[in-house]
């Protein structure tokens, strides 16, 4: 059987997450690194498996995919009985994954869509040697503020952002997290006891620690 | 049986997404109008089902849900053998899925961004009073055409943007694509073959119609 694959960059935050998902699930594959320095994301043999020229991809077999959370929900769904279970499979199921699913959908455009512009202008803009955009960054605090006080409501009820047990919906925050911790922004999430106890478990995972030696 | 509920406006793009599946599946609900205009999704009782203030909500019984694209694919797999079948059932099942979830994925962070940005820009604020920011309108435009470009390789290939039947990810574009086709984009759209096919196919769905009745 032909392995999985991961085309990708282990510094994009996409990247990881399709990462993370395939260690949780304990899957061999294979990582093909994509060098983005060299733009090589924007050529072929690239863009015939995204032609939105973004990583990663993916393949399994003669299934290629794209989009980091389409690729963990394939893994999910079709690894169900392998590593962590990574979907909700409490009764009534299809309610109890309609919660995860609110919450994936969340993270997709509240958490990411704020915290990726906030990692862009303090994280990566200085290592490529850009100046930071002040305005942007005062406008997004703001946001990341209101999205973190819902985020410590939810996490005061429910121990994980999806429900009772570790999921994809937790797992999707992983990248981001991951390099806001590692700005001033870490305060966010410590100054809010319920998310910073969920900050803490989830960065805690053993699959997190492999992406991130391969970072390094 | 309580009634389905629809917590929204018939104006909101993610609130004409949820009709659009409820009405694709015939199915009975109660549509409960949100008045944004005095901010009643700011406020309670609507913030109690949404704590993001964002409409529609939507209510199953016991069961609250947000997020649009959360609540079609409850609707859609909780109702499998209602109305139209909104999920690719064909074999492989799980490989055919997952392409309908990458182009699901594309509609939400290519397609949306994009179309959202430019239906604010050029129908939304003139209908409020408010001046176009022609900067940000340019910097869309050439992202949109990009983006159809891919579409139009797409949909060469394939009747549908999710497989070879109408499915979710078709769907979700419906809304913003309802507002573009009436601005000057709809050349975009219309000077590209297969876009310009699939364009008329999906917005002559009888399930459309009954959601711009609504509007009106």
């Amino acid at each position: 059987m032909a392995p999985l694959k991961v085309h990708g960059s282990p510094m994009s935050t996409a990247t990881q997450r399709v990462l993370v998902c395939l260690y949780e699930k304990d899957l061999d594959f294979e990582f093909v690194p994509v060098n983005m320095g060299t733009g090589d994301h924007k050529k072929e043999p690239f863009i015939s498996r995204n032609p939105f020229g973004q990583v990663p991809a993916f393949e399994d077999g003669d299934l290629t995919l794209f989009e980091s959370r389409a690729i963990t929900q394939y893994i999910a769904h079709t690894n169900a009985d392998k590593g962590t279970q990574l979907l909700i499979m409490e009764d009534p199921i299809p309610k109890k994954m309609a919660i995860m699913s609110v919450w994936m959908e969340v993270e997709a455009h509240q958490f990411d869509r704020s915290t990726s512009k906030l990692a862009w202008e303090v994280v990566f803009k200085p290592m490529f040697g850009m100046t930071t955009d002040t305005a942007a960054v005062s406008e997004e605090e703001a946001k990341l503020n209101k999205i973190l006080d819902v985020y410590e409501a939810r996490l005061a009820q429910s121990k994980y952002i999806g429900g009772d047990s570790f999921s994809l919906a937790d797992m999707h925050h992983l990248p981001n997290l991951g390099y806001l911790m590692e700005t001033p922004y870490k305060s966010y999430f410590e100054s809010r006891p319920h998310v910073s106890a969920w900050c803490k478990d989830i960065l805690a995972r053993p699959a997190w620690a492999k992406v991130k030696a391969m970072k390094a």
